[in-house]
């Protein structure tokens, strides 16, 4: 009698979810918890409330459920379309807003329809179009991390030109790089574009230099726009600290233009237990490519973070699998890595990636330049043989 | 001789941020892994190639440790204040960003000194600015959630209208009511403030209105303007998809000028678990408090949350602590509680808090203004002395 029984015009299309639930109640028990999830991620309601009619087509519906081991169940609820608001922001918090507070379901992939699908543009420039930026249509791609945080943007500036005269193809800010007044943003935009520029110049080559314009949520749109006009050849976006949504608007700007790197800071917690969050994968791979990034950079298994490469298999699968006309993604893989590396993690990712190396290419000899030759020449030497061959 | 040793432009000034370490290496894993952290948090370098000078202090110093149980220890680590580049996003980034991607480490608390406080304006109106609002020196507040998603916006007006008419001081729209094309944002902000003040003018009351504005990244600024004009009572914000930097940026706007409700969707997963996260109060206190939030809307103890009496305790100290000139917040704990709660509840908050309730209105008797009635009667008879009597 609160909640009458009203038509709701919805147009019957469903976005699907799967999650992976914990329970100790058996089948029953993984039932009840998908039920409570069902309710919780729409109307919030207990279910004797909700009317008859359209109004339990607006409540998840459970089209799916089956065992793993220990306790784990994999549940599929679909959603209506129209639940999401045809927003991003709206979508993921029927994905997971109120149930992140729980701690017994975790999102492992969701698929959407064209209608919700069309909504989104997706990576603007994806895997072929960097490939293309940086004129390197087949082979693995090479990143490095410019750091440290504390030195002045002239001394960042000769990190960058060295990198890019060594033929690194992206030359990124350290995501620690924000806005410090031992290099401001402008500063160390102006000095470090300008830096990979007059590399380029030099060597012909196509470095491209990727500033962080993460900042207050009324300077991030202004930072891209600065930082395609000084001559970036990308932007980094931190989402865990201006949202994912962020990532979308800036993909969508015509004026900006420019390829979109993804980092993962702040975000680690979703994706560590497997009671809770986000499949890494998920969240680095679908999330992200929906709202219109790049590039994922991620932790790579057998670094100095706890991710394993069952993590990267699904994160590899998702950002490349097809989804209607949203774009792959490339990965970019780092957190302790050396070039020592370089084959064995060319066999497991192929040459869809880029290698990211920073610390790692100061402990190879005194030149730094050289070290990224070298590190260039290991990469050339192990890749696969190119589509094309 | 990659990095020379440079003069870095330091302060002095440090903040301080505790985290809890877990370990099976005893102290001195403890503190490898603290170290780990204050370099990664920072120039994120090994700590051979940082130079001597200035650069050591950039890295972070571990200024206390100390073990708690089973093997988990307590370390303080203070940062340069200029490492957050005087930005909220840089601050979370020196705070947690590229450790929230290990398993071993977690935010307890951290504290600002008076040269990073003063940048931030934290909550405009804070515990006593709200409680003018409502009229309501003293006594807890009483609120609850509008929904459920899919219906219309008349029909959710209409609830709206009697929650107010019953007297709660609150009335915010669920998290889940977005921007669905069954009762758009401006739709249901419209009727449902017309409803709000349509009330208020026959009881003489002062209910709040409190819409979602979240939203599109470059839509989130508009919503909250629209809510001003439409006379909402507040605005409701989910830091968890659009960053806890545009609650920042919603409270410093003078033209919005309304509390603000921020709600912990998405949030969850970083206070689930010992081993990495934030502690509950560190995020939904501290940092929405420095951000501006008002009011921290969270997941009570005993409810259909895994959140303890412990976590609670936390918040309530961390969002009412001396803090410079940045005003104390009001909790506003739900997530299945009911009137007959209400007395326990309140032995353990005390008055400082708002009571949300939503589900457990409708179960109370077929009359929801009554039952509004009687949840606030239930409150002021059991509500403590006031602070003047």
């Amino acid at each position: 009698m609160f909640f009458p029984s009203v038509p709701v015009p919805l147009s019957g299309d469903r976005f699907h979810v799967t999650y992976h639930i914990r329970t100790d109640d058996g089948l029953a028990g993984a039932r009840q918890a998908a039920l409570d999830a069902a309710y919780e991620q729409t109307v919030e309601l207990p279910g004797s409330l909700v009317p008859d009619g359209d109004m339990q087509d607006v409540v998840g519906h459970i089209e799916h459920i089956e065992p793993l081991d220990d306790g784990y169940y994999e549940v599929v609820i679909s959603y209506p379309v129209e639940a999401s608001g045809f927003e991003l922001t709206g979508l993921l918090s029927v994905v997971y807003g109120n149930i992140s507070m729980q701690d017994r379901i975790r999102v492992i992939r969701f698929d959407l329809p064209p209608s919700l699908l069309e909504k989104f543009s997706g990576p603007r420039f994806g895997r072929e179009g960097l490939r293309a930026l940086v004129g390197a249509p087949d082979r693995p791609l090479l990143g490095t991390a410019l750091k440290p945080m504390g030195f002045p943007a002239d001394k960042l500036a000769e990190l960058a030109y060295q990198f890019a005269l060594g033929g690194l193809d992206i030359v990124k800010d350290d995501h620690s790089l924000a806005n410090q007044p031992t290099a401001p943003f402008d500063r160390r935009l102006e000095a470090c574009a300008a830096a990979v520029r007059r590399a380029n110049e030099e060597t012909g080559g196509s470095t491209l230099y990727v500033p962080n314009i993460t900042g207050p949520a009324d300077q991030v749109l202004k930072r891209a726009l600065l930082a395609k006009e000084l001559g970036a050849g990308g932007i980094e976006v931190i989402a865990g600290l201006v949202g994912f949504d962020t990532i979308r608007l800036l993909a969508e700007d015509p004026r900006i233009n420019l390829p979109i790197f993804a980092h993962p800071a702040m975000l680690g917690t979703y994706t560590l237990s497997r009671d809770h969050g986000f499949a890494l994968g998920a969240l680095y791979g679908e999330v992200n490519r929906i709202a219109g990034a790049d590039v994922a950079i991620c932790t790579n298994y057998g670094g100095r973070f706890p991710t394993t490469r069952e993590d990267i298999a699904q994160l590899r699968e998702l950002i490349s699998r097809p989804m209607g006309h949203i774009r792959p993604m490339l990965p970019m893989p780092g957190g302790g890595m050396t070039v020592e590396r370089v084959p064995e993690i060319l066999e497991f990712y192929g040459n869809d990636v880029i290698l990211l190396i920073s610390g790692g290419l100061f402990t190879m000899g005194p030149d730094l330049v050289e070290n990224c030759r070298r590190f260039r020449e290991v990469v050339e030497s192990t890749a696969q043989p190119t589509r094309d061959a």
